[in-house]
């Protein structure tokens, strides 16, 4: 039931009108990019697969659509025995992608891939939105590790999807425990400023969590005054102090008094961590600082800015009554779509940088002697999912693919300024 | 297990240290709007309250935090049995809040508080920040009906939480049918331009959908040319066809032009919907062109902007060994909070216009003869849930209190432009 009445509708038209048999094939793609952002990160296809299976009518939903009137007693037979039962081919999870870049494939009857529209685009708007944000401040922060811990700057169901996402493009860990149990996510966490407001002192407070998690936990110390609570950090948990946790104030500044504090005392091998509504730009201009971790949250999990990545559903074939495949598209003003399954792959210059995404309509594209890549792969056959993109195997390949797409790119595709998308994307 | 890890942590620490049955407030509010907003909407209160009943720790949630190491066994036991029995106020669903607004206070241990900042704090921050912008829109459109229709440009959901939190703030309907089902909230929707690209020409799709919904129903008219699908529409469905949808081009030229073209048809009972990444500018835009009304997407599931409402949960007081309450405070640079458990009341003037948010610290404020609003309700009385505030009541009242709320403001509230929060927050 998380979809759009439309689709129930459409789909008891198409039945009556006897066209809801036509195979179809509908493509998920976007018509631009977020202003001045270089490059787009797929995410979410296999947390959209994992739910693919789940994707049913039970019999209270059954019931409420029939009380309610809102789709005829043939529609509501169709509904209780959906199970998915076509072909889904699409980019691997973690790919990089381009303005109509064909990210998703769906084959199958009209009433069983039209069913889908709203749920997988949910699924990869958000999704991708986040990656693409993540993948920005993943290479911004070059080797240091960054933290996702914005669950509460978001609703609590997309908090769990947000930590996969950023995960896929590089994140090394969340503070979201349904993550971490879900896809085996690293998780972390530690304390707030309720823990040290709750104790009688911050002395106090502070030997509770060192009693609790031992010398190489991460204290808070911006609860009062920063200075005194490093020393007192330092002298409660000894060199073995994991690390610091910094969220609030100039923190460029502040890293390289508290680093220079820190190694005073003796705890030269104590990290900094820093956290305060951190995004892509505050953490380059960190990188400076000697800071060792990054906890990113309100602007990764709301996209950056864009916090849906403009991605639609729409139909491009379908077959007439002698089964035989027709090219569709509409032509609404400044929403036109260009008909006819397409062939997409990533074309490479001599060296194996990626110069270009070539998208072929209605067969491969012309190629005229050039190195390319195919992106395209299959992820659902006769309704069965294929098991590399689903749980926690997925998410460690979408990580690669996505470190080995973004290593391929040109090196403009890491500027952090608004710019045009870093291929061109180039129909033939 | 909506939760961040440091939540756990902390009760595990301070359950060793002693503090974790120490009686505590935690209050919720926003250091300020989002930029140029005049009010923020209050939502999520029932949709909070319905997931505290289910906020448990199950046995594959424990098992997995003991295999991880995450928290030791007191803690896995104290999970184990966790269920919230604190007493919970806030605002009203729906009530509009300022900056400082004190809108949620949850009274109990430390444990037990502790443990649902991340899940507060998720479901207000999303549903205030859709509720925020979607109320701009509903005050564009005056007395023409806004239909929520953005699911696909959200998490699956994240669309149904939105769905919900747009109808507190007055959207006549929705198109996500979970949300219908759960609260009881009008659902709609018709078809999409992909069901006229499935049949072979666009009359074969207006008859098959005429056939099964009869001529009231709403036919998309910008799938080729807008002309001729007017036309062919008012041909096909007569004069009670109920609608023509808009998705594309001007729409305020476009929507006279069909007007005109309806009611020469004799169709002048037919209105006209238009969608297409309104938002209340366009909205207010199209005011002067004969709509009837307005289906809203993207910019109301991403809050306008303002994708969060900004949110913390902060512990104010607390008991100390002797139990007696203390007020607490951190003081980080840019974030430092006001200790002491806050009276907030709204003050009216002789009109009975509000003119004041006035928020006493500690104790009620002081008033010198003004009338004044209560704004604090009780939601959990010893962790038993109100059952005004949930369920579709829950959704009625809050859309009720919406209203009143709206309507007690001076007129600026009502101003698109940026502005300062419409009234000043007093502490005293």
């Amino acid at each position: 039931m998380l979809t759009d009445q439309y689709e129930l509708t459409m789909v008891q038209a198409a039945l009556a009108s006897g066209a809801a048999g036509r195979r179809c094939v509908f493509e998920v793609f976007t018509r631009h990019l977020p202003a001045g952002r270089r490059y787009g990160v797929l995410a979410g296809t296999g947390r959209m697969l994992e739910g693919l299976e789940e994707f049913r009518f039970g019999g209270p939903e059954i019931d409420w659509l029939r009380a309610r009137g809102i789709v005829d007693e043939p529609t509501l037979e169709f509904l209780t025995d959906y199970r998915f039962s076509g072909d889904i081919h699409g980019y691997a999870e973690g790919e990089v992608f381009m303005p109509d870049s064909p990210v998703l494939r769906v084959e199958a009857s009209f009433a069983e891939a039209c069913l889908l529209e709203t749920y997988v685009l949910s699924v990869l708007n958000h999704d991708s939105a986040i990656a693409s944000a993540a993948s920005r401040m993943t290479v911004a922060a070059g080797d240091r590790p960054c933290v996702e811990m914005g669950s509460r700057r978001t609703q609590e169901f997309s908090a769990v999807a947000a930590a996969r996402a950023a995960a896929v493009a590089g994140f090394s860990a969340t503070s979201n425990l349904e993550a971490g149990r879900r896809w085996g996510l690293p998780t972390l966490g530690t304390a707030a400023h309720a823990f040290t407001l709750l104790h009688d002192s911050e002395e106090e407070a502070f030997e509770a969590q060192v009693r609790a998690f031992g010398p190489g936990t991460t204290l808070l110390v911006d609860t009062y005054d920063v200075e005194t609570a490093v020393r007192r950090a330092a002298s409660i948990a000894g060199p073995e102090l994991g690390a610091v946790r910094l969220d609030s104030g100039d923190l460029v500044e502040q890293a390289g008094e508290v680093r220079a504090l820190l190694d005073s005392l003796g705890n030269t091998g104590t990290r900094i961590i820093v956290s305060s509504d951190l995004d892509e730009h505050a953490i380059a201009r960190l990188q400076s600082a000697p800071v060792d971790s990054y906890g990113v949250g309100t602007k990764l999990v709301t996209g950056g800015g864009s916090p849906t990545a403009a991605m639609v559903y729409k139909l491009v074939s379908r077959t007439d009554d002698d089964g035989a495949a027709v090219a569709v598209a509409k032509n609404a003003p400044g929403k036109s779509s260009v008909g006819g399954v397409k062939h997409p792959l990533r074309r490479l210059d001599e060296t194996g940088r990626a110069d270009a995404e070539l998208i072929g309509v209605g067969a491969a594209p012309h190629l005229a002697d050039r190195d390319t890549r195919e992106l395209m792969v299959p992820l659902v056959r006769d309704g069965v999912i294929a098991a590399e993109h689903v749980g926690a195997a997925g998410v460690a390949n979408a990580q690669r693919r996505h470190a080995a797409s973004l290593a391929e790119l040109p090196p403009a595709a890491k500027r952090l300024q608004h710019g045009d998308p870093v291929l061109p994307t180039i129909f033939s």
